[in-house]
């Protein structure tokens, strides 16, 4: 029994940025020649392993499944398909990973079957629709709430997908792949800070926060800044600034949560008056439902107190929501397990962004792995992580996917 | 001995109303037609009165001489040009009461002459400089720093004046009329809540606020919101937001000053990132210089110490100053007498916004009345005073003119 290559998986990824990056980063965005580029050389790949079988489905994922007839199986997955301008690892990584992976233990005896799958568009970069492949397959693609999008030179997104032979109202069956699935793997950057402040190389995801974002808008009266003294005065800035102070101190207090002010717009907004509106965005993430719950009314509380305090108003919008999608616990064990086996330490840890992953911990035990990203940088060139690192991670990834086949075999018997 | 005649100075403002306002509000913008309508207006009430000669100097601005001849002279001010869709009083409150009082005074004993200036382009609604006319006369007015302006149609400020028959290099040449001139005073709408808040009609100006108006600039680095731990952040919109709040309270605890953060722009404002950089502006205004300074160093190091909290980095940048201008002490006794001689009550209370006040206080003994504004409001057809308190204000002022000749022929001898 050999171990995946972990060098061959750095080599593939370096090979990868050659052939679909520029000077800008990373060029793979989903639907367009240089994804499609990328995608035949994994094919090429994949063709080379003996006996190995790939397809596509009808959302435009790709998969491969090692040789071997197992009713049930441990899919290992990641997308290609990168931002404009992008990273060289986001999403490669988890493909190059499960493809090393996928050579050392496709003519390996194995309990149940093995898939690597490449998902189509995870980014939404050209259409503005992320987890694309993963959403259809999981079912939670509602077809209407796509059918209008375009890009931005005008194009359609089903005339786009019909180009690369998919029908969008037939990706939904694309969920018949799944039937037999008994556990999804993925790894992936962190996109984040907290392994490198740990100076750890690898960690185990919890699972993917819930978010609560919100149109927060203060109303007072503008009036001008020398005529007005400072008792009288109803400014809506001041009200969002002190707000948006106590909902960082209330995040900050609790264990593992975000919240975030991003979009700050003032009205009037110039130098000779204070401002008779303040709208800005809150975006509030958590792991836990109740905690994520308590923030909300909390920092809602804490808004109403403060904008009467300032002679203000206060409304709040909701803008978008989604639940908390913990991982699986027993998954979460093997996946620490794993890490230890190749590093010193493991560390747990809430994913920010969202992946894949979250789409497949819908429907079957889910997990994945994060390794160091320099900077907590993505989504640009600058994106980095060493070398060392990577073959870390994709020797861990090949842990966890041996003891996963061997927990999945475990729960058939 | 007959009192000016306020319930002719509100009649007059009503009809000044009809002629040159509209469903918006008054519509007397500087170098209009609707201006020179309104000044033709004015001189046909100035030839009305016997023995009242009427000049336009060479910066545009009109002066009414009182029969007589003194060699030093009183002069009452204020200025018929409003903004676009402005308000009925501000500026033509000035100019109309002092007519009443040009009228009741024409004809009687004086120790010194009286004279009634309309000031040209108080507001620079056109070509965005205010006090253009009695700058000019101060001696203030540098015409390298206007020549180059131009309206929203392209005109350029010189031509517009040449229209009205005014030379750009020679409005300094205006400056000669105030040769004699022993004092000046002036009434105007608070265009403020103090006085309403009060319940006062009327108060005294102690002069206009020095300011100091700068750009702050907050540094940190942005990141994704749900990807970075609370206690990792450089968040700049947090830096600007606490040190808009240390301004501000620092302000509401010294007596009678302003501090009004009006510009706030972040970067990259958007829903899914904390922000990298925050730009505010802060505009700081004090009577007194020594306040306005400490004002100002105090804010620098509250947003240096808060910044450094928030791991970012501030930078100050000024965008504009002026010192304070403070009345005539005896003047400032003078019109309070005269505040009390028409109501129980005076008020002193600094002036927000610049008045044409300003520039004269450079070269005479100055001061002003205000009257209260309902609402605190102006620049807008919103713009109110009820009709008893307009009256009373002229009246005041009436009482304010024959204390301030006497005063001045006391000087003289």
């Amino acid at each position: 029994m050999a171990a995946a290559d972990a060098a061959r998986a750095v080599a593939g990824l370096e090979e990868l940025r050659r052939l679909t990056g520029d000077a800008d980063g990373a060029q793979r965005v989903a639907w367009t020649d240089t994804w499609v580029e990328a995608r035949r050389w994994l094919r090429d790949e994949l063709d080379g392993i003996d006996g190995v079988t790939v397809e596509t489905d009808e959302a435009g994922n790709t998969w491969a499944s090692a040789p071997g007839d197992h009713e049930r199986f441990v899919i290992v997955g990641g997308h290609l398909d990168s931002v404009p301008n992008g990273g060289w690892l986001d999403g490669a990584l988890n493909v190059l990973g499960g493809l090393e992976v996928l050579r050392a233990l496709a003519h390996e005896e194995r309990p149940v079957g093995l898939k690597l799958v490449d998902w189509a568009d995870e980014e939404g970069a050209r259409f503005g629709r992320s987890l694309l492949g993963s959403s259809a397959s999981a079912g939670t693609l509602d077809p209407e709430s796509v059918r209008g999008l375009r890009d931005r030179g005008g194009t359609a997104l089903p005339d786009a997908l019909a180009s690369h032979g998919v029908t969008l109202d037939r990706m939904g069956e694309s969920g018949a792949r799944l039937r037999g699935a008994a556990a999804y793997l993925e790894l992936h950057i962190e996109q984040g800070p907290v392994l490198e402040r740990l100076d750890l190389p690898l960690g185990v995801v919890l699972g993917t926060f819930g978010v609560q974002r919100h149109a927060v808008r203060f109303t007072g009266a503008h009036a001008h800044a020398g005529a007005t003294p400072m008792d009288l005065r109803r400014d809506a800035f001041l009200a969002a600034a002190r707000s948006a102070q106590a909902w960082r101190d209330d995040a900050a207090r609790r264990e593992d949560v975000r919240a975030t002010v991003g979009v700050v717009e003032v009205v009037p907004g110039i130098v000779t008056a204070f401002n008779g509106t303040c709208e800005v965005s809150l975006d509030q993430r958590a792991l836990d439902a109740d905690v994520l719950e308590d923030m909300l009314s909390t920092a809602q509380a804490d808004s109403v107190r403060i904008a009467a305090e300032e002679g203000c108003e206060v409304a709040w919008e909701r803008i978008w929501a989604i639940e908390p999608i913990p991982f699986d616990a027993e998954l979460i064990e093997l996946a620490d397990e794993s890490i230890r086996q190749v590093t010193e330490t493991s560390h747990r840890l809430p994913s920010g962004p969202l992946h894949d992953a979250a789409e497949m911990a819908r429907v079957m035990p889910t997990v994945m792995l994060f390794v160091k990203s320099l900077g907590g940088v993505s989504h640009t060139k600058e994106e980095d992580t060493p070398a060392a690192d990577l073959e870390l991670s994709v020797r861990a990834l090949d842990e966890l996917t041996r003891r996963t086949l061997a927990w999945a075999g475990d729960r058939d018997g």
